[in-house]
């Protein structure tokens, strides 16, 4: 196996340094904009040595983002080389193509390392299929987000100044959007559920709200409840076709397990009608991590289990979240009237309802409200 | 694929139905003493009747115990037969020569459903080994001791009163010195390191001690103190071919991952030096979920994968318990001198000792108090 690494960041550095420990795979050229000492004979700007070098027969694509990522892959495709990338946005908006060229080059195209980091969830949800039919995913997969709001629980700090600290250590990035608004999570919702049910998903989708407007208040009505927030993502087989499939701040019991995912560890749970509710946890991010998630797919190819990894989805799923509700909490100076219990001024629990109302009303009070705040409380 | 069931009990009659709904895999003799209405056909009490077909491929193993497991699973390995089971107690006595055997024939060897049920800790911690080192393993391996000590715990009631009633819901045997002596936690935490360090352990290295004497009073000192307690297994490596290995009653923060695992779910976590912790939940036992833990070993042989899955250890562990250590709970009438903390009359916290220590300590204090309760603890 030789390999074109696109990216040398932090995860190229690390699979980079594990491949020359083991020393059985190799890594011709390095995809990079600048140079990096000692790396100058294998770093090219241009990625068209990648391509035309027909020794490589591997991509590892690391760049990230949808552009020019998607293009890349597909010429590398194109050109009859197997793909590995840890790039969720980019797969979860382009999954169709990418799994159904990579079936038509008969090229393997492996994708473990885009949810969960190193947690070997997608892997093991493909191959619980071959035994049995899956029907629900629920789990915290930003280590970001919930590094926050671990901080803000334990600690009871409001969200800005935990975020400021996330970014100054390395944990958020200085644009932190796509974590705290949920669309890393929604990205890894999508190639999850896609692997479990055999349906693509469309990100436009899947109902998703992140935790920007959390306040150090909102904490303090959770702790009187007994109740620990996670961002947390999930999707269920709920007709045939038809899923539902969303994103919300969630409220657990503090005694519940993902309370007790501290951190930025990730946890993701699967159900099977046989195997009952399997949970797969660990370390969602990182160098080591994501390297290894990367490596896995790289010894899964050279062992030729990957074929069986990559079913093609039959179709699209019919997204319809009002088939899935709860109670919600809600804070907003609005005013509403869907409220059962007020746990203080503008602070209310409000009946059980549908995923797509509580989440269209609070696009509506948002109009006079932009700092409301909500989330899904699990019963 | 052609199959030769032994034992149609309630996996093998879990594996059956699965088998039977899926239709790609045949059921042709079924070993049983008795017979089974609509199972005439199937039914024999020779096994050579098995033995000798061959038409039949693969035996799926289901009668527990050593023996006639272990000779069964010798001859049709030795007639060229695949073989997959769920005995823990005769695979950790005979792995050295199962292994081997098995890769001399040339035939499959799977154990998946013999630790941890559904959950795919064995599959996946060999599948890790391909891209890292790992150095240590920990969990909840036994369903019936966490139901009870989870019961215990949460309604306050006394050890013999919950055993009675497990007993009696058919969540523990009639004669359960398997579970609550912690041998079968301790045939767990042998496959597991087997596969996880590639070294057999012996059964007799596992220091081990069960629950048999906990008592509805120490629940009351474990809840002032916010510990919850769980049955553990752990193992590390902690020199060249050398580990700790043990079972002991392990009083974890309730705040901890393994507070949160209920009733009879499992949990087992891997350390490797890259990714770091993993951790792995679900049902341990039961007939759906052993029988689809069956069933993936079954597909992996059809798919070609078991090959990988059954790498051979290269010798014996040496094991050595004075290596690991922390402080215990003890309650003894027995005269003591280890405390440093006394919680009540007879009821103390001992200063960090080894492993190998207290199991040593508490075997000679057993001379003159039976009763003598100790658990770990996890700082």
């Amino acid at each position: 196996m030789v390999i074109g690494l696109l990216g040398l960041g932090t995860i190229g550095s690390g699979i980079y340094e594990h491949l020359q420990k083991r020393g059985d795979i190799k890594v011709k050229k390095i995809l990079e904009l600048k140079r990096h000492p000692g790396f100058e004979d294998l770093e090219t700007s241009d990625f068209n040595e990648i391509l035309n070098d027909p020794e490589i027969d591997t991509v590892i694509e690391l760049i990230g983002g949808l552009e020019p990522a998607h293009t890349f892959t597909v010429q590398a495709m194109k050109a009859g080389k197997n793909v590995v990338t840890a790039n969720k946005l980019m797969l979860s908006h382009h999954m169709e193509e990418l799994l159904t060229l990579a079936k038509d080059m008969g090229v393997q195209y492996r994708y473990d390392a885009s949810v969960g980091g190193s947690i070997p969830f997608l892997y093991n949800i493909a191959r619980h299929r071959t035994a049995d039919t899956l029907t629900e995913l629920s789990g915290i997969v930003n280590g970001t987000t919930n590094l926050i709001l671990d901080i803000m629980q334990t600690d009871g700090r409001d969200f800005d100044d935990v975020l400021k600290q996330a970014q100054a250590e390395g944990y958020a990035e200085a644009n932190p959007a796509a974590d705290i608004d949920g669309i890393d999570a929604q990205c890894k919702l999508i190639i999850g559920s896609a692997v479990a049910y055999q349906q693509y998903v469309r990100p436009e989708d899947v109902t998703t709200e992140g935790i920007r407007h959390i306040s150090g208040r909102d904490i303090i009505y959770f702790k009187q409840k007994g109740w620990v927030c996670r961002l947390m993502v999930q999707s269920q087989v709920v007709g045939q076709g038809v899923i539902t499939a969303y994103v919300e701040p969630t409220l657990v019991k503090e005694t519940d397990m993902e309370a007790a995912v501290r951190l930025n560890n990730n946890t993701i749970s699967v159900t099977g009608e046989y195997f009952g509710l399997h949970t797969f946890q660990g370390q969602g991010a990182g160098k080591d991590p994501t390297a290894f998630a990367v490596e896995l797919g790289l010894r899964d190819i050279l062992d030729g289990i990957t074929p069986r990894f990559n079913p093609i989805p039959e179709g699209y799923a019919q997204v319809d979240n009002s088939k899935a509700g709860h109670r919600y909490y809600l804070r907003t100076d609005a005013a509403v009237e869907v409220p059962v219990e007020t746990l203080d001024k503008g602070v209310y629990i409000t009946k059980p309802m549908s995923v797509k109302a509580m989440h269209e009303l609070a696009k509506t009070l948002r109009e006079k409200d932009p700092e409301l705040f909500f989330a899904g409380i699990r019963e």
